[in-house]
């Protein structure tokens, strides 16, 4: 039987949801050492977190963050709040050595980030960011793919994240579902929420990235503050979009909205190597498209991989061939290699320092869409 | 909080995981008056039905199903076994009073499934089949549109159901894993496996079918047989296809193989009717295809629907617009749908009555293939 | 520099649109012993005769098909008229010794064919009948691939030509641009104008059919008729669909409508093999769909092969890669197929003996719809 | 009867066959009061010269294009040379009172350009450049979407053309087949050669561009010379993107390469509007896919628009409802929409002038790749 490990959660909001699910879910579909037990969940709101801790089976409710990170039956602090509190959250959590799980992105800024990779290093405690999406199946084969060589030297890489929840001008800002459009609780706006994924994605697949240029727009440029109830000035990028240079030699375009008209959540990325390459679109997850140039010429064609079957990543542990997944599967799956982490010594990633780079690169971006210049990433 | 609801699953297979997850998750996501409560698992080999409780968390393990059922600890019966125990455990199980869910088809045939419509009428019991595809979002989208009239007169419905997975004739037949290909445990072949769900789908969309003629083919005629060890005649069918003409004056086309090379689990349907038409397709099964001629018609396009948003069937429940669910919460909306029902009175579909209408579809269907001649749905 | 080859064709419909601009474009792309020359077109209306005469460059107009047939200066009829009259005009050219190029489907029926079939065979006329559809690239390249054994044993034919320009019950039949729906003009409805396209291609790609059950139906029942200009019944089947055995072993289901409201001409096949499958369809012809199973299991998904290479079939005569063609190439190809026939004295496909087999299935079929039994195909 | 409008065609590459087959075909589609007649056809090598008139019909050969300009029987100059040739060409014709067609692009830069429409003008003669994908109809069908205001205010704008046949370093540059890889013949790679389409149809549909910034890249920087038989560097840009600010103040990226492994010729567009979104892709030039925010909420989708009615642009003169045109259709339509220009005495876009704004942008862009910095639009 697996032993419990203790997790203690920070925040109620969609992400709390989703971490949640994953911890219920992992044990029975994997087979794993260790079983996550859900030992207390921490809002300030005493109401709203009783509601969250009755719906999934939380032990306690602890109002203040503080106190939960001291409290010794907690092995594990999940960050799912506001970006603005994940640098104090986390330090705290490190100096009291708790193992520390920090939804994406990992700070506001690289500074902070910086600060926090260091502090966990120095704790030694085990640490990982919710960059949720290298843990789709057909995103984990595309990295199985380029790492074996499959597409050969690689020429170019292309993402878009594009959404269109904020067209409307009549949208407030702040507040508790709307945290994401206040640059205060926020840090950024596109940047930071979206395209974060993107790069780390990119970063993971393709190497690291050395400049970028960048320009970034907010088309509406004052909303209500649900916090002051008053029209305030929006302080984050509704749009961006950068160019960039890898390190291996690629170039790359990527591009995030919130004003793509017909657009949910269309997270797709593209890498076309010498010998062939790859397209994945979050739309329809469960499928990876594949072009190899070996094939016999007359009957080369980019190939629907469905990914359900037993050899795909992950896929042997859920139902039959035919059969998909979808979004909050990604999550289980980060869940599933943290404890295979924890049992095997292995740190499972992206660690806070490899999402420091993800930071970095974000940091250049916000800078080049200010100065209009290009930006080496620090 | 909600009051628990016990139940008692016999079977430990494929279903017996989707249910157990549906079991567990429809709490989380679904605000209820009822849980279900894992109380005991049934099946015969002790040490498998020790670990599947282990992984499901179910509280014992029950070797023998008439034990099961007589006791009181139980509300719910869940028939998760081969076909050709469906007749007599819910037969049984209605006598004790139990509540019934059992695994579609049904029965091995409509003489079987009549008297267990019977049965649970005459004890009065909840009663429901898993055609868990009618709880797939866009089926219910589908089931909405059609119900409002957005179709109008319907002309044609067309539906398959495509595998490949045994296409090797070394794929031996019978026994755990291989019952499905085993006609004395199964009743028959694609026609009860993946037709029925098609034939449930259309009668549910559809209306009732009067008359079919069908074409029955067993491409690979003897296999070894697990039980007996030796090479056995294969006595299901291989692939089924069959016209057919529904009350409402539509025809349609059925065909189901398990020989269609590159199609792990394609079920798709389409309904064609003078206003507008639907496609649906298992392997994109949070998408549904909508044609509208009243669109303006310079204009006129099949619309990719992305059903992934609150205003999509129970897709409040979930994630948010774009984030897509997967095969497995079929089955938790219909455990919610049940449960539901049970709090208010009203009798989730498909019951063991609706179910007997599949079956008899199934009967024809087998006879045709048979007789060369039309047949009369009974 | 090629040496003419003169045309006399009968009829200036949309049929005679589309051979009249393949006999202009094939000595543009194909480099042939032979060239058409457009030296009349026959018509009972002289004004509109003259009028697709200076548009379409024939020399002269004939307004009396006998006549036409008579003329020294004439080497080939081409009959674009309406179904009733192939085999009057048909066996009158083989007895003046023209050459035949015939608009599908061949004739009224299959006596009318084998008459057609044994008066260009007794007249050793070249001859060939307008299944065009064999002819697009994608279709070639599949009887390619199926000649070469790459889909192995097949189990599984499916297709269907789907059509909603009829629905309206407002449209009238008969005379010039609707004799389709006019039993006395087209003989039957979609299955002598549908499914004929769908069988020739089948028995092309999958060899000859067995038997066959079908059911027809006629949605409107009474139409004006532009010639009576009074309400007749409708005598066409308004929709078809049928079952088939191949010679083969495999199993078919066709179906052709033109009442499936969002399709304008939704031709698609697919055809499913031990080792492979293909699919095709005619709304994006210049693609082909294929799953290869040797490709390495986890990379295994239907590739789209866009149809526009050097390597393809035809292809290297027209653009570049990426560029598509269209529908009115198939004409042109074969144009070009008979002329090369023609100078290397093979006999292009199909002659009227090959498109006197895809008759004999249609009147199986038909004769099916009417009897609700299995028929033989005679 | 049409009126004769005389051609002389300079090149005889794969443009000239493109615009040959345009000439020919249009009076066959289109009713219109001029005809084109294939006068001559000028190259310097003879022999091909002679050859390609004899294939396409031209009554003459004339291997000096100075000649040709200077003759009486001449009306229109179609200049279909590499673009270092352009220029000379145009200004000459312009002096002798010719009307000119040049293809894409106007010329090597925007200085050249804006010398050759200074002359077009000052000589008063009829002038186009053969940017031919605005007569796509699916595109011309998205520029009447967003003239009647269907997008609302634009938001994005982004376009790739991807190819990938310059991939093997074993490919020379320069000569016939390949004087696009040779920057002394094109001035540019694929911004002049890919990226000035996609430009053009921007500026066409989303009006002008304020700056750019660029990134360009040539990955192989050595190639084999054909006509000095030595390995040269290689002077063109292999691969381009940019961002760039609208007018309108929308946001874009573009890009082009010929090292995205997979795609021919992907073209794609895509604009993003508070209203409405549009797709194309010019690998299904056939179909518009199209977003309309004003549907009813749960039945919003992309709706596939298959280009092929009588109500969508140019589509009534070719075939019937779902059978699709190709790649060459689009200069048909530009030759009927210059020749209606000169009937109705209105100038077909795009003009010298028009495409100066084209060659205007790629300038900047070229000198952003150079300087790394932000260029304002000259």
């Amino acid at each position: 039987m697996p032993k419990p490990l203790n997790i203690g959660m920070i925040g109620y909001g969609f992400m709390g949801r989703a971490h949640s699910n994953a911890y219920h879910k992992v044990n029975h579909f994997f087979d794993l050492q260790l079983q996550p037990v859900l030992k207390a969940v921490c809002a300030r709101d005493a109401a709203k977190a009783r509601a969250f801790a009755d719906t999934w089976g939380y032990e306690s409710v602890e109002p203040d963050w503080r106190k939960l990170i001291e409290r010794k039956d907690i092995d594990v602090i999940d960050i799912c709040t506001p970006n603005n509190l994940h640098r104090e959250i986390a330090l705290a959590a490190a100096q009291a050595g708790k193992m520390i799980l920090c939804e994406k992105p990992l700070a506001m800024n690289s500074k902070e980030g910086a600060e926090m990779a260091a502090a966990v290093e120095k704790a030694g405690v085990a640490n990982m960011v919710w960059y949720n999406y290298r843990r789709v199946p057909a995103v984990t084969l595309a990295k199985n793919l380029i790492d074996e060589g499959r597409l050969g030297r690689i020429f170019h890489y292309r993402a878009v994240f594009l959404q269109d929840w904020t067209i409307s001008t009549d949208l407030p800002q702040g507040g508790l579902a709307l945290w994401r459009l206040d640059v205060a609780a926020a840090g950024s706006g596109v940047t930071g929420d979206l395209l974060a994924h993107c790069i780390d994605t990119a970063l993971w697949l393709n190497g690291g990235i050395d400049r970028v240029t960048a320009m970034t727009e907010t088309f509406v440029q004052e909303r209500k503050h649900n916090l002051t109830g008053k029209v305030e000035p929006v302080g984050i990028d509704d749009a961006c979009a950068f160019l960039a240079r890898f390190k291996n030699g690629s170039l790359a375009t990527f591009e995030s909205t919130r004003y793509a008209r017909g657009h949910k959540a269309l997270y797709t990325f593209e890498i076309n190597g010498e010998k062939g390459s790859i397209q994945w679109d979050l739309h329809d997850l469960h499928r990876l498209s594949y072009f190899d140039h070996r094939d016999e010429g007359r009957l080369r064609g980019w190939r629907s991989i469905h990914i359900t079957d037993g050899d795909h990543p992950y896929m042997s542990k859920w139902w039959v061939p035919g059969l998909q997944i979808g979004y909050e599967h990604s999550f289980v799956h980060q869940v599933a290699d943290f404890l295979n982490g924890l049992a095997n010594n292995q740190p499972a990633s992206p660690t806070f320092r490899d999402a420091l780079e993800t930071q970095k690169v974000c940091d250049a971006v916000l800078e080049s869409g200010r100065t209009a210049q290009w930006v080496e990433v620090g």
